[in-house]
């Protein structure tokens, strides 16, 4: 894709409203959670992956409803920093906006998102990510499914750091989209079977002029298990900051 | 799968030949690249996803090439630590290899390696690794399919780290399989393209007891672009481990 047909696609992008907040579409360090693209803004309806399929097993949901009924909630009450707002989540930024010539290469382009390239229900990540209103904590549901396996029986890695990556440049990229990641610090305490549902939450720990600090961790549904522990550096970037790779 | 079944199965593996080096299928840190199961263990014959597909572009078979004339020159020659061997890589590890009943369990099971869950060709992960055979590095050639997306037309950040847990993880279990990653430190330097292929090279920094810390850097294929760099921990471990969760 040419560089300056990025760069004009990404000049006509703008602020979009979701929920109770404010989320920028430009870039939103890319994932599709952030995007919160209006219904208006469709040329044809996208399926949200956010939202429960059968494959969601009894944990995911029970969690799913709890939360989800915070979201509900809280729409159109305004600000308040205690309640949790529920993230849409597509397999592709852009695809589904309405644009010009060079959104349309973008459509054209086989490219889906890493985390939502698989559309059989439970197979890979499935996930639901929520936000406290007052940006401080990101909270994400994760059923893993039998293709993200690493060592037999449980989950790989790469797929752990996947989804701390996406929870951790979420929650940076609705303090100030767009971002990159910087660095990933992850520590490996428990594997996490193939199968099950975790816990993953983000809090931000500091901010220094670009740079957004933010720790992670992915612990058992009742909290008696820690499986990972991560911290996250996220860099506020221009969008010719990508394009010149 | 029940603990027991695991434990039972583990204790039937034992230690295969590869090329001029020894491998213990055993856990051998789980990956399919580290089982190296000979053709006579198959029930039928597995895909080697390491072998060249339509889907590799001219950079990726021009670097294949290269190190595996080496490899093929090295076979049988014993041990040349300059040399470099191709390792086979399956969806995977224990699918094809013959046993009882509780492998028949596992034969049933719908998991996937992680790496090679997709089947369709130069869609997502297009890899094959290579190590010296003195074990102090191993190298590995990847191309980035369109599946794989992060940022608009470049490769997710949980992908590289996915491929940085491979490469490392499959050069600790070289030295002492079993292994479990415990770290990785990641900094992301320079976005990678999607489609663009990549060389990603991992150096054994020490051994410590049962602690094995390998550096790791992802560059463009002529060396004039670091992308990523990343340190690595991983611990030899008995198959207990695992199985206590």
């Amino acid at each position: 894709m040419a560089r300056s047909a990025i760069g004009r696609l990404f000049a006509g992008l703008r602020c979009l409203p979701v929920g109770n907040t404010q989320l920028q579409i430009q870039c939103s360090r890319w994932s599709s959670e952030r995007t919160g693209v209006e219904a208006s803004m469709f040329s044809h309806k996208p399926r949200d992956f956010s939202l429960p399929n059968p494959s969601w097993g009894e944990e995911m949901m029970r969690l799913y409803k709890h939360y989800n009924l915070q979201s509900e909630e809280a729409a159109g009450q305004g600000e308040d920093g205690e309640r949790w707002t529920r993230l849409p989540s597509y397999n592709r930024s852009l695809k589904y906006a309405t644009g010009g010539v060079y959104l349309s290469k973008m459509i054209q382009s086989k490219a889906r998102l890493f985390t939502r390239n698989i559309r059989d229900p439970g197979a890979a990540f499935e996930y639901v990510l929520f936000f406290r209103n007052d940006k401080q904590r990101c909270l994400c549901i994760f059923q893993a499914g039998h293709l993200l396996e690493g060592p037999p029986g449980h989950v790989h890695g790469g797929a752990i750091a996947t989804m701390i990556d996406t929870v951790t440049g979420t929650h940076a990229s609705l303090l100030s989209a767009p971002v990159m990641t910087a660095n990933l610090n992850i520590n490996y305490r428990s594997p996490i079977p193939l199968g099950s549902t975790v816990l993953i939450e983000s809090t931000l720990d500091k901010e220094e002029g670009k740079k957004k600090f933010i720790s992670c961790k992915v612990s058992s549904t009742d909290g008696s298990k820690l499986h990972t522990e991560a911290t996250a550096l996220f860099v506020s970037i221009s969008v010719s900051h990508l394009l010149r790779g």
